[in-house]
């Protein structure tokens, strides 16, 4: 018996759905008791080499055609974006075939809208690809810890800054020296806004919260933060402080509201997530029960996503893909103000007596303790950093006393401000 | 609509797992779409405090109770051992009862004549809870990574163990300081041969090299040696070479078989497996599409092991736990002496000129070549160690060589050696 399957999308993930299915196809049959069968693939491109031959029979650049096949069981969608993606999974949804796709960014906007639209057909989508790439992270959260009240979710959720940051952290590359060879090497686009500026990153955790939390999550809400502001000496400066600078996807369910953010964070060295280098992903996840949970691996890729889509289209098979249940009513998002954490202040001053004393001054007018500061020698343009760790304080009271301090004549630029997280959990 | 939970076993993961149905049952019902209906509790011990008060008729000292109750639906068997735990899950099973099982001695030993007489009659097991406690990984190798064919499965399985290690790398005690230690905070039991001689990581290995490469492994085959011989100053010479010395499970598919052994094993300090300290669980599986991946958690204890069972249960209850498919023939495990690695030598010497030259002409005719050396000052006993990394080698030359050099008069202890891992695959 064989279940059909049909792919919009022929690109990277696309071919890689294909060349496994055709690699692994016969110990797939064995496990799944059924065989997947490739009926039909859309791509608007059907000249480029892909390293793989297709019976042209299965092929059109007609999107529609994979949807209304009568052979295809499954539809999935693997050309990202908003538009076309939404109509075609809407129509195949329509057609009451259940769906699989990798798309984060359609999830995060429009996941409500599609999953009520499916579950009202009694029908499923798979997105298991959506997030970590070929990290089981949606089955973890949706079946591995149904038992749990999930507490917090941080994660290296988008491998192309993960890169950047480790060779700006092992290399002292400039952000843009590091962008660079990221592209260089494939990993990084010709526009790389969507990884570095974390909205990425903001997509996953969207779904992801989603998910763990059991209410949809706006994604407008949700505060992003990238990472081209970093430089080399605040790398080295956390590091001084025994920390690693990281971009860190993070969602907490605090007991008056989610939080939920990404921005570069500063992690205690010795974590597992501040030692997943270069292009990996990792989500460390707490749960009541469980404790804290890590995964590890590649968050993208042709391959390791064809194996994230491989396992929905196996549970869809089998009939063990089933739709999380969201309550009707969104998930609360907090206000980045009410913050609580930990902070990573650097102050370009000019090296004169009483500068240090002012700046703690107001900090202590804000309620803000100072946990260790680091004071170097002069640089070049006559100003020195001061940085200092604080102690955990309100995110609304840290911006107010930087107002303040960046208006003093012997502040010299903008503080820079990180954020850390120190897992006391 | 609910679904009756008879639980056979009223421990420390048994009465994790009512604690959790009560704290969480809620929301487990919302996520599963029924409820999860405790039924029954059997236990011979029923006075002792578990810190959970339940109605007196949902107590027997019968396990039989349990299985016969009509209103019992899923029968979780929590006492651990070969019987009567093996009996107990038969009966259920005969009963037309799905079963969940936390208990690794068996389904290492029996998992094969089980799993036939679960699918005969067309039900499942769950065995989320028996290896890794709350990681998913059971979940991860049988549903997620369908679509791969499973390389390599590299795990950190006995928490013990791994907090024992831990103690003695960071703070130089001696193994026994550090089981007492152990002992003492209730993470090594009085009698510790279980954790510390392998015992229970080869129990575990068994299951997922099984549940991987889709063949039973035979449990008898598994290879291995626990840490009680390990010493501080090997330790410590490991570190020199920029290892962590860890007890990993391991099984791999080779083209010619399979290798399954558990034993300390040195793992370069910059792997997560490496990274992975005190009484936490890691494994480290590596598929042919999805690359490698890291699953990191409490590989024990009451709630995180009661999350697992969880799992299983909600699966159970929405239809959705199958049974792994495997092939009639058992794997067939490969020799240790066909082992290739790279291998860990100390040597207790003689302090006298040639003796490095004596061992490794021996070495040379063996065809193991040395990677690297180190030679520290003369211990008090007169005998120096010598410490050498080689490069890759037959286990069987390694054994016949040291046999020899064991022999020569300058030799004064048996060498030590312990196998390396270099995580190239």
């Amino acid at each position: 018996m064989g279940v059909g399957i049909g792919i919009i999308g022929f690109g990277t993930v696309g071919s890689g759905v294909v060349k496994l299915l055709l690699k692994n196809g016969t110990i797939l049959k064995e496990r799944v008791g059924k065989e997947l069968v490739l009926k039909k693939v859309a791509d608007i491109d059907l000249e480029r080499d892909r390293g793989i031959k297709l019976p042209s029979e299965l092929l059109t650049r007609n999107a529609e055609h994979v949807i209304e096949d009568p052979e295809v069981d499954i539809v999935v969608e693997l050309i990202g974006g908003i538009q076309p993606a939404r109509d075609y999974i809407l129509k195949a949804l329509e057609r009451h075939k259940p769906v699989v796709t990798a798309n984060k960014a359609l999830l995060a906007q429009y996941g409500k809208e599609l999953f009520k639209f499916a579950a009202e057909r009694g029908l499923s989508i798979g997105f298991e690809a959506s997030v970590g790439g070929g990290i089981p992270i949606v089955k973890a959260i949706k079946e591995a810890l149904v038992g749990n009240d999930i507490k917090a979710i941080f994660g290296i959720l988008n491998g192309t800054s993960n890169y950047i940051l480790t060779r700006m952290s092992e290399e002292g590359m400039s952000f843009n020296e590091a962008l660079r060879e990221a592209q260089r090497m494939g990993i990084a686009e010709a526009d790389p806004s969507l990884d570095v500026d974390g909205w990425d990153a903001a997509h996953k955790i969207t779904i992801l919260a989603s998910l763990a939390f059991g209410r949809w999550v706006d994604f407008r809400k949700v505060y992003v933060e990238g990472i081209r502001d970093l430089t080399p000496s605040d790398i080295q400066f956390a590091k001084e402080f025994g920390y690693a600078i990281k971009l860190l996807a993070i969602a907490k369910k605090d007991p008056d509201g989610i939080q939920i953010r990404v921005h570069p964070t500063m992690v205690p060295e010795r974590h597992l997530l501040a030692q997943t280098r270069g292009y990996f992903n990792a989500i460390y996840v707490v749960g009541d029960a469980v404790g804290p949970l890590l995964f590890y691996g590649q968050g993208a890729g042709s391959l390791p996503t064809a194996s994230a889509v491989l396992s929905d289209l196996a549970d869809l098979a089998k009939g063990n893909c089933y739709l999380p249940s969201f309550k009707d009513e969104d998930g609360s998002v907090k206000e980045m103000g009410e913050l609580k954490t930990v902070y990573y202040l650097r102050f370009s001053a000019v090296d004169r007596p009483g500068v240090l004393s002012k700046i703690s001054g107001i900090l202590g007018e804000n309620d803000i303790s100072i946990a260790s500061v680091i004071q170097k020698g002069r640089t070049r343009k006559g100003a020195v950093p001061i940085v200092m760790i604080t102690h955990e304080a309100v995110e609304r009271n840290i911006k107010r006393a930087l107002r303040e301090i960046d208006k003093l004549d012997v502040i010299k630029k903008p503080t820079k401000l990180i954020r850390a997280e120190v897992f006391d959990l």
